[in-house]
């Protein structure tokens, strides 16, 4: 009987459910809105209530367990979310033991970061690599960071919160309560603030034609800049900037062998990736400067793929899944 | 016999060596200015006859090898010093094996932060901790990062330049070649600039006294801090919240259990901590704000000691120090 896990990547707006083969190939998929008002209990039984449909769709595997991708922070020691600032109502919520006893299956937690950093590694971008670092950019920014073979985890296995870097010391204000983290300036919420202010300039842009009535977001910018707009092509360029000061940061600090990008505005990779190296060029001490920085090669399935590698090729510091019910099956 | 290792700290104005017994005592200790503009064959000479000197001091001793401490960049697996900015003429010498070769012994060579936090960690402020950063906070900034029990090491063992992330994008020119790198802003070196502008401002104060005609130092700013100087106290709580934004950011990196601070500038602890603890209460996530944060138990000693360390308690990820000749003595 061939071996899979089930990734579940749990998101502030969509909850995404997989099995996902041994080479880390997705096997059966689904998705459904994730209850993110509606308090824990709620989301933890949509979780298991999608776990058991993709089950259902693969009855000839061997599930080797479930593997949970979520938002931080969280403990990955203990499978605990701490207090996830997209899910309403949850604060230190054993989200871990919980779904192990609604599916009686072997459960691991970590954080989406994490968790997608391990898939990249495992089976995309970052395969055979000793280090590497992944970088998510999307709502926020976050991330994970492999080191000497083994991933960085730290206290509490709160490490690689690269989005939470200072890089601007009065920059905007950021979701965490600081200001000028990197996220503040370089997600792809803050490239959608950048988008309302180049409306408000220019009502006449094609960047405006574009976004109509509706709150300007990244998205609109990377289709007016593929249409040749002159203000979105600029706003990818800057966009390209503050990305680069913060991977010229990750280079001096982790010294990985690769950056790979992931989230959604990877997908404007080509449109920043200019901006982005230049200024990598002119701030990374002159060791640093040829590593490279690509795109995630397993896009928008790094999330449940990489969920399911918490189970299916956990790093070697964190040892195998232990199953947690003498008879484990859903 | 009793064992021991040699630690030779190199600096671009000092170079020390001691021998370091395996519970991390200096039991004999020499030092010379280096001559670092004279160019790598003389300052190799030094290093070979330094460490001569202190291993007549103690005879009785099995001496297990020779570590050293020296700046960066260099590339730790292959021993090769790349590009010291403070010695003059060296370009890629292979350090470590033209001092076995001097000495007939084994050799390990890595950065001075990383040999520092080695140190910290096996017989300092760091004892029995798996997750720690050490910061050196001198005429520039380095350090060393442990997580999950290891030294944090990356590509050419070149992570942990925690001095250079760019922290003010803007931010005055960093010696790397970037602008606005921590270094640049709360180093030993940042603060004498300070000082040199608040002497300017204030040619009445107690710190323009104690300056004089001399060129302001950091050292100066303590002074006169101490003698209760304001603007020599806003200087330093200035330093302080600089400190403060770098640490959070480290907190959010890394997630060590601790952080200490070490080099010449922690001398001043307790007069730019109020500053930093503030700063980063104020800056840091809730999860990362109880992190203690002291100054180094070692004191001026951590850099001979963490030296000695590279031979005497080499993190795992290195493994233990081969004898590169059969016939091993000095």
């Amino acid at each position: 009987m061939s071996r899979a896990a089930i990734g579940l990547d749990l998101g502030g707006t969509e909850l995404r459910a997989a099995i996902v083969s041994e080479s880390g190939r997705v096997l059966a998929h689904a998705q459904v809105k994730t209850e993110a008002a509606a308090g824990p209990d709620a989301v933890i039984a949509q979780m298991a209530a999608l776990a058991r449909s993709v089950r259902a769709e693969r009855p000839d595997l061997e599930i080797l367990g479930v593997g949970i991708g979520a938002p931080g922070p969280l403990d990955s020691d203990t499978g605990i979310a701490i207090a996830p600032p997209t899910l309403a109502g949850w604060r230190d919520v054993p989200l871990r033991d919980r779904l192990a006893e609604a599916l009686s299956m072997p459960v691991v937690l970590d954080n989406d970061g994490h968790a997608a950093a391990l898939g990249e590694w495992r089976f995309g971008s970052g395969a055979g690599l000793r280090h590497f670092v992944y970088v998510t950019v999307s709502t926020g920014i976050g991330g994970g960071v492999v080191c000497d073979g083994r991933l960085v985890r730290g206290r509490r296995g709160l490490a690689g919160h690269v989005g939470h870097m200072t890089i601007v010391e009065d920059g905007p204000a950021c979701a965490c309560g600081n200001h000028g983290c990197w996220e503040a300036l370089a997600s792809g919420t803050a490239l959608g603030h950048e988008a309302r202010r180049a409306v408000a300039a220019d009502p006449t842009s094609r960047l405006a034609a574009l976004v109509g009535d509706a709150p300007a977001t990244a998205r609109h910018v990377t289709a007016a800049a593929r249409e040749g707009d002159a203000a979105s092509l600029a706003l990818m360029a800057e966009e390209g900037r503050r990305l680069g000061i913060g991977i010229a940061n990750l280079l001096h600090l982790y010294s990985p062998e690769r950056i790979v990008l992931g989230g959604g505005l990877s997908s404007a990779f080509d449109l920043f990736a200019p901006a982005m190296r230049a200024t990598i060029a002119a701030r990374a001490m002159p060791e640093f400067r040829a590593v490279p920085v690509e795109p995630s090669a397993l896009g928008l399935e790094v999330g449940v793929i990489g969920a399911a590698a918490l189970v299916l090729a956990p790093d070697p510091g964190r040892g195998p899944v232990q199953p947690v019910f003498a008879s484990a099956s859903i």
